[in-house]
């Protein structure tokens, strides 16, 4: 791969996530290089254009993948493999290929077998975004000091995983996590997915708008991801069923016990748990 | 009253919440008032006097109470009922008195029953705080916009609630809520008690203290809290034991909803409760 300064970068998706890689790239890639976008929104593109944060914008991916070194696929989950499927005649040889979804299995699965002998994928999850989506919100995306998870495939080249790791930091992420998808898609669940569920869930059973009179921070804290993309979540909650349903159930186990303790009042096996919880969660950093 | 500038100010106890409202205090009291304080720990009481947040700090009331004004009670629940019922006489007639404690019942059912005539009690709740306790951490606690909770008894006289309704804005904060007790600890038991809970389960149910690694910030911002103070808390979700089992209870079928939906696989309606659980939390600002 040639510098990245002299690269050609596709941004396939120019919502929030893409908008905001382009954002980062613009500020590594001066003169030399190009930052073009395929989306279906043409004013999207004709504002990013103007904002100079892409040079050329495409509302069809035929004309601009052709000319691509470097491609990130900024889409859901489903949109992506039907993507790839459509356009993987389109991609030149040598193009290195990653995503942003947050689910890796069908991902990794699908372009183990069917990728192009001639390109080379690698399935990538920055763990950053933002509660509100589109384009228009991608400066609030902030990359500082943020994991970014890796999952490569078994015939990733080296050099081209190299490539991407240092243009993720240099992008301002500060910890890159390379494991396998299905251990991916177990932690998410539990971080990300279980998160997002229980933010949904204590919005749901509050229909006063009027609560946040009474609120300190914690109920602010906890539910500003329940303002979630829907049809985006409910994908990664239905593609990553199993391992989430699993970690439901821990939960609820655990929040079960609690409740117990406080029905019981049993304030000294309740103070010691919480004791060994703080403790956790300060080793947690 | 006075005003707050030529005022004597009395905190009892200088933890957290002490230490913040007498830094708050401290810029707005001049040379012509005091403020005073009472705790146990004499390293924190000198340690306050050397910054100059206080002016001369007690480890027994006893000296301390007769020359107040206005007292700051910063004390756990249980420790404040204990602490009025032991220096009850010590209070000079006229002394207006406040606490901060995040359960309102208990105390106002005691103080409407005990109070001495001559004094008036207003019992509030600052609705701020950190995770982290102690003087030491007092200015990390930012009341700045924050809301404020004020369940008056019957007999408050109206000069004294405007004065302290006044004081609580100077300090910074922005919005100031007054109700009753009962249902204070009802929307308390769900914005606090609740998230705290289900923070504390969140963190119960897993040990990997390298989750952290695929952390996006959903999953830090959901469990900041559970680093919380376990005695405090404890004596909190079992002095509100009634109304957080019954948010505890609504929290569960909300969540055994969403379950049920993602573990059917009901794409349409996940998507559609996740959509009206989004406008309601933007609803909530």
């Amino acid at each position: 791969m040639k510098p990245i300064e002299t690269c050609t970068v596709g941004m396939v998706g120019l919502g929030l996530m893409g908008g905001a890689f382009a954002l980062a790239l613009r500020a590594i890639i001066g003169e030399g290089g190009r930052i073009v976008a395929f989306d279906r929104d043409g004013d999207t593109l004709a504002l990013a254009e103007a904002e100079g944060v892409i040079d050329e914008g495409f509302t069809s991916p035929q004309p601009m993948l052709g000319r691509c070194d470097l491609v990130f696929l900024c889409l859901n989950p489903s949109t992506l493999l039907r993507f790839m499927e459509t356009w993987m005649a389109t991609f030149p040889p040598g193009t290195l290929i990653t995503d942003i979804a947050g689910i890796k299995g069908s991902i990794v699965t699908v372009m183990e077998r069917t990728l192009r002998e001639d390109l080379d994928f690698i399935p990538g999850h920055p763990m950053a975004g933002s509660e509100r989506g589109g384009y228009a919100h991608a400066k609030r995306c902030n990359f500082q000091g943020k994991n970014y998870i890796l999952t490569p495939l078994k015939r990733n080249k080296p050099e081209n995983l190299a490539f991407l790791k240092a243009l993720i930091y240099r992008m301002g992420f500060g910890r890159i996590t390379e494991t396998t998808a299905a251990e991916h898609d177990r932690k998410i669940a539990f971080t990300s997915q279980l998160c997002h569920v229980i933010a949904a869930a204590l919005i749901d059973c509050e229909a006063d708008t009027e609560i946040t009179r009474f609120g300190g921070g914690s109920f602010e804290d906890l539910t500003r991801i329940a303002m979630l993309n829907a049809p985006m979540w409910t994908e990664l909650f239905l593609e990553n069923r199993g391992e989430l349903l699993r970690r439901i159930g821990q939960f609820e186990g655990s929040l079960d016990t609690l409740k117990r303790l406080i029905a019981g009042g049993q304030g000294m096996e309740l103070e010691e748990r919480l004791h060994l919880i703080q403790e956790r969660r300060a080793a947690m950093g």
